[in-house]
């Protein structure tokens, strides 16, 4: 008897899928499945705006947001303030600083975060860049470092404070305390130590 | 100021994941943009593997398993029992059967359950093609099913075995009890029920 499995363009679909962060064997095999499937499953539609989003989207060459052809929203807007840089480690993580409203200035994205153990050196992230922009500003400006808390984003800031200290710029870091809405019961020690640290006189 | 948001090719392509099963939003914004940054993402070659299994995957007409234009794993392979029918629910049932290796004739795949919560009426599952299946066999023939044990498990067994009994078939379910390795204190009442319901004499 001849074993069963699923046809082999089945099979590299389940494996393409399975590539995908957070997706294990058998979400890949329900979620192929289900593509090949369901009346409500439109594959050629995902097909086509991988081609397309693959094709288009290119990091902005000065930023490091998303880009496309026609430019990036980010540097092309001549309304934002070009006095304030915000470091952030992801192209992702400015729409949630966009979607707070909490800052007008531009953005750099390094690209990720300084992490040995996953053998990111700073060769490897967008510094260098961040280093020129800094110094062919045309007047001070001041540099936000908004990583994040975790050991690798604090490692990411000191080091970028150690080599932006004594350049043109002024130098921060976004606060670390309670998270909005939280009361003291659910915080951990050390958000707690973070936050009496960061305490603020009124 | 301009409000700033992924560019409209990389939207369109969390729009399709955000619609396959078990992704939510945050997840199909992460799995974006993994494949748009990740060295180690190859979207074009999910896009490829979507287009070739879409277009080269049916259903096979005889049991409704996967089946290629080269034809189907099961319905082909001559070695294969005719004289017992293995329903049920979905195409990807038949995998954990076969691997199981419990079983040795032909499989039909009814492509659901009844389930009137979800609007999965007779109508539309694999019936007809079944009864034809089973009025054509040359000799009587043994049809088990192996439906799910939840609710519309049983109520599409029900279904079928009335109107199944009577046509040339002998009919019989797959057990209901213990699962392989679990000890009487994991089992909840029903499944005890039924183990207790199915035993056998020694």
């Amino acid at each position: 008897m001849r074993s069963v499995d699923f046809p082999e363009p089945v099979k590299l679909l389940v494996g393409e899928l399975k590539r995908l962060p957070g997706i294990g064997p058998r979400s890949a095999e329900r979620i192929a499945v289900w593509l090949l499937q369901s009346p409500k499953a439109t594959p050629l539609l995902l097909a086509d705006s991988l081609s397309v989003a693959k094709n288009m989207v290119r990091p902005c060459s000065t930023c490091g947001f998303f880009a496309t052809e026609s430019g990036c929203d980010v540097c092309d807007d001549p309304s934002r303030d070009d006095r304030i840089l915000c470091v952030v480690e992801q192209a992702t993580d400015v729409l949630p600083l966009e979607r707070s409203g909490a800052f007008r200035g531009r953005y750099h994205c390094l690209g990720g975060k300084l992490s040995p153990l996953d053998r990111v050196s700073p060769e490897d992230l967008r510094i260098q860049p961040l280093i020129r922009r800094i110094e062919s500003a045309t007047e001070e400006i001041e540099v936000i470092l908004a990583l994040g808390s975790d050991v690798e984003g604090e490692a990411t800031a000191n080091y970028l404070a150690a080599i932006l200290r004594g350049r043109s710029c002024r130098l921060s870091r976004i606060a670390q305390g309670l998270p909005a809405g939280g009361g003291l019961e659910h915080a951990d020690g050390l958000t707690l130590l973070r936050a009496m640290q960061g305490r603020r006189s009124l």
